[in-house]
């Protein structure tokens, strides 16, 4: 056994016992697919004690159930995971978690577990490195150079996600993305033949995309790599190697062996094959004496670039500082110069805010998925991203909502960028996975999610989103807004800019009368009086998000005719109006305040906790209708007429019924 | 110019007329992709006079922006579609919607719209069809024999669902599907080529495709049809037509076309370069009798079709009431002889049910993606449909959430069969939209979504639903279950199979105990008390779904230990519960009793309604974590410990603030 063999089979034997210490995990990817991560962290240019440098290459393990795996080449790399963290795989608090997570382990450059992403998370990392290295490097100072690995498997590739992925790769010829597929013809259910005849490497050619061959030999595995890396090649590379899952062991080349078959005892007995001492985690010190070797490439790689860092940051201040420091507080507060002053929709409002933050946030890359015209979330006079084109900021990514989401993860994961992704409100469903991958990895992705409700119209039900501005809201850490008009659109953005955290603008397709009662500084509280009562003896609160504040405001206007005082309360974002302090929500929508009425053009749900058992939500629970907008409106109660009469009905009811509370 | 041409050119002719009428819709497919409608029209044997025909072929229009040529060309055809109602075009109530929409307009066969799904709806429909004739079909008695058609285009292709499910149409040799693709090199933002450089051709072969080409005359895509209908093909058929987006007009081959880009008195322009009368609607007699002429093939397949169907009837009356009358009342009623006395996971008893219900409800066609072993949606001892096993009713969709519930829908949109579709409770993400089609076109598609908590463990962050139950329950039209047990189980299955609606069955992957005390019978309510208080002086209400059922009761039984009055409500489907009679539910939860606490792994926001604002609602409103279930349960609060000291704190709180309500 020569000192390549027997590190890969250290890698498997540490990762068998990770997953005998958990009595739980993956047994066949770190059988099967150990070369490939030896083979991938062999030619990777990484420094184990500078995780987070910024000119790495990028590893992503698409197949994110081999963590056991990744975790024990991590180790014997030099990165900052013990014998004890790896012991502890799998339980709480460790830094071993079933599945990679980034800002938990150090080395792990994506959070990958649901197939397919880890793969559409690379494409978006290497098309930022394609973008910010025509935007900064000069010559001799290649300050962004980098290469992106992931190792994917027949899982991943059968994912719709990751077609659309490719398929953006090969157009876009990101030829510094190799792909490793783990081929082992192994899914869960069986065989692969039983639910796949593709030809995937006539697939990825089709494709735009360099495929390339071989066995689970690393030596094998690592010239492919290098062949990747050639001069001569322009398009995103696939190697696809031939694996066996679960090799050896008796469950190899088995679906049994996917998951964790083993019994006591018959680990030890796997790691007697490998030819390895049975005492677990018991390394060789040749073994780590040999990852040190291969590590010493990324070590020196890293002092040489940290010449060329120290050499741009003074020679080239303001794009060292675009890059590295942009001062986003300041992006935010130069918002404030935009004024509004006529009637229009909030797609164009937020078409504006984008172009003016763009002025001073120079790395702010994204796209729409083939609605541009529609939408509106691009930036003008740059053009779509292409290998002609590569530092315009305004992807084109076509009808692939999946991996416009996915790519963007990517993109911020890449660092020194942010990220934006385009659609209507209702294919926000398209790709809702991608989007909660946001949220979990903290990526600043800025969602536009125009043509926010039935005003749609005409194209129908199809098109209509009902339920998803409340959906999106339960997402844990995601902010959802839905600005009223344009200086809401302001408060959202600069409320973007000054967190760090993925956003979702819910934004209108028609033209909203001009409002001059909104205010940008308020928005970040959520919710605020927008038009306050006549008289003190106040009769009702009507509470409202996006277009359906200026239809609140003129049922105010007429409420006041008939002698009612009531309130109108903005809420652009419901979920941080309820973080606010109690004294500050009680003063804006008291609790004890029996006639409450919130009225949006979506599912009434979210609103009924806060209206209370005695108040009313004019929404709608069913699917939209074609028609025009004003049909629609009528249809469905969404008019000043409906409030008016709801709100007077509101009022007699909880006199009638004495309500005290 | 022949009377084909003037017919293609009468379909352009109409469709242009509706877009002028509404001044909303799309010319551009109108004009560029006519030829192609008219062309499957020809080849496909169906009945204007029975739309609904049961053998007849299946056309879906995944290109649903093309609705006006589809109406056009139904009025032609025959079908009961008005001038007057194509006059109506995209107003409300009108039988002619923005998009098509099955159930609305005669002689549409599915709801399409978002791109891609109609595509993978036609692989359902034929893969039902493959099924059904394989199960049904006598000798000289061909009861199920028909063709599906699907145009689609450039948008459609570039989806990831579109590539899943032609995959899966690929494996399994859906020789019967022909896909006619509107090739025009145009999409919303520009040219295709911006957003992508696939060959098709190559990438469709590659998948197990029969690939044609052709242009946009009639007869050469017919001439395709009719190859792609040949023996020998024993593959699904891609015939690529080159088109032209809003050919005949001045828009021609631009994006521009694609909407409506006409002014007032363009549209007659347009009519006289093709040739036609430009008064309004107007079709000649000759073009009229030309479509007659064309609808006599379906007409007289549907005589034929109506001997076989009668001797069928007489001959095998058995298959004939499985298909055609399936007693669902009375598989529901069966079930009640299921018993349940140990202790197991409802992913078990799920299971359990399904194959009850399996073996007195025939067709039930459906299946996991690639989690068969894992979520125990299967029928036993059937293996997995494949061309060789076409009469197994379990489908290996492989990792391929989205297509496999598009797929289900088009299964279910064939008629004669329900379907089922099963994965991850988080995966459900994956497959939003067309979860929601199966929702808005009322396809009972029977959705089992295992491993629906945190109590997934150690898989982490990345395999933990959260949110995915809440928002669920906000797709209008869709009922969510969470059962208790097996016997809730049941009764969610007997709810199923009494109503005609898409369901999603939420099941534990973890052993829960076994209760004496939940019921079947009341699954259908909702919301039931499954185990009373203990004295009449109720201090408190505890409301609990599925898993966290038991822990309930087990908490109840404690605070009875220290003089507490504790009712214990199961609410396996809150939406239903919510529709039972005011009685009813004041009988169950009274809305004036302040103490009521809600438990669910999940997002509090459904249940804080429902508790009020003296109430409480433990649950998880951040991501999960990687660790054993009890140690998960245990930071998370889901506990009996935890249920006791809230349901302890809540009475005291409430007790001394003196609430009356």
């Amino acid at each position: 056994m020569n000192i390549v063999e027997k590190s890969i089979n250290t890698i498997r034997k540490l990762g068998l016992n990770m997953v005998e210490s958990a009595n739980s995990g993956h047994t066949g990817i770190v059988l099967g697919a150990s070369p490939i991560i030896y083979s991938i962290y062999h030619e990777a240019k990484v420094n184990p004690r500078q995780p987070d440098w910024f000119n790495r290459d990028r590893v992503v393990l698409s197949s994110g159930h081999g963590s056991a795996m990744l975790y024990a080449i991590l180790h014997l790399m030099g990165y900052d995971i013990t014998t004890d963290d790896m012991r502890d795989f799998r339980t709480l608090g460790s830094i071993t978690p079933g599945h990679p997570e980034i800002d938990i382990t150090p080395g792990v450059d994506c959070t990958t577990g649901a197939l397919g992403q880890g793969f559409a998370n690379a494409v978006g990392i290497a098309m930022a490195e394609s973008h910010l290295s025509a935007v900064y490097n000069k010559t001799k100072l290649p300050l962004v150079d980098h290469y992106t690995f992931v190792q994917c498997g027949d899982g991943d590739l059968m994912e719709g996600v990751c077609y659309e992925s490719a398929s953006m790769a090969g157009k876009n010829k990101l030829n510094k993305l190799i792909a490793l597929f783990d081929s082992n013809n192994i899914s869960l259910d069986g065989e692969t033949n039983l639910t796949t005849n593709e030809d995937i490497k006539a697939r990825f050619i089709a494709t735009g995309w360099n495929v390339l061959e071989t066995d689970n030999h690393a030596d094998n595995i690592i010239t492919c790599i290098r062949s990747a890396k050639s001069k001569q090649n322009t398009k995103p590379t696939l190697i696809i190697c031939h694996t066996i899952i679960g090799e050896n062991s008796k469950f190899a080349n088995t679906n049994a062996s996917h998951g964790n078959p083993f019994k006591e005892g018959e680990y030890a007995e796997v790691v007697k094959n490998l030819g390895l001492n049975t005492e677990p985690y018991q390394v060789d010190i040749d073994v780590y004496k040999h990852f040190n070797q291969i590590a010493n490439y990324g070590k020196e790689a890293y002092a040489d670039w940290q010449e060329i860092y120290k050499t741009y940051k003074k020679k080239y201040k303001l794009e060292y500082k675009q890059l590295f420091e942009p001062d986003l507080e300041k992006v935010a507060d130069s918002l404030d110069s935009l004024k509004f002053d006529t009637d229009m929709s909030t797609r164009d409002t937020g078409h504006i805010v984008l172009n003016e933050t763009g002025k001073y946030l120079s790395n702010l890359f994204g796209g729409c998925a083939d609605l541009s015209k529609s939408t509106l979330a691009f930036f003008e006079k740059e053009g779509f991203f292409s290998p002609e084109n590569k530092k315009s900021r305004n992807i084109a990514f076509g009808l692939r909502e999946h991996a416009m989401r996915a790519i963007c993860n990517g993109i911020c994961l890449h660092g020194g960028v942010r990220s934006f992704a385009s659609t209507f409100l209702i294919f926000s469903d398209y790709m809702r996975y991608a989007l909660r991958m946001s949220a979990l990895m903290d990526m600043p992705v800025l969602y536009v999610f125009t043509h926010d409700s039935i005003a749609v119209g005409q194209d129908g039900a199809t098109h209509e989103p009902i339920e998803q501005l409340e959906s999106l809201r339960l997402i844990p850490n995601l902010e959802v807004f839905r600005p009223a008009d344009g200086y809401e659109t302001v408060g959202a953005m600069q409320w973007y800019l000054k967190n760090h955290k993925p956003m979702v603008l819910a934004l209108s397709r028609q033209k909203l009368p001009f409002l001059t009662t909104t205010k940008s500084k308020c928005t970040a509280r959520g919710g605020y009086i927008v038009s306050k009562e006549q008289s003190a003896d106040l009769n009702a609160i009507i509470i409202a998000s996006g277009s359906e504040v200026e239809l609140a405001i003129r049922a105010q206007k007429l409420l006041q005719k008939e002698g009612f005082s009531v309130r109108v309360v903005s809420m652009p974002n419901r979920d941080l109006f309820l973080l606010q302090s109690k004294s500050y929500k009680e003063k804006i929508i008291p609790s004890y305040f029996p006639s409450k009425i919130a009225i949006e053009t979506g599912v009434t749900n979210g609103w009924e906790s806060m209206v209370g058992r005695f108040g009313e939500v004019i929404g709608i629970n069913t699917f939209g209708e074609s028609g025009t907008q004003s049909e629609l409106f009528d249809l469905f109660g969404i008019s000043v007429a409906n409030i008016n009469n709801k709100v007077k009905a509101m009022i007699k009811r909880n006199k009638t019924q004495n309500i005290e509370i």
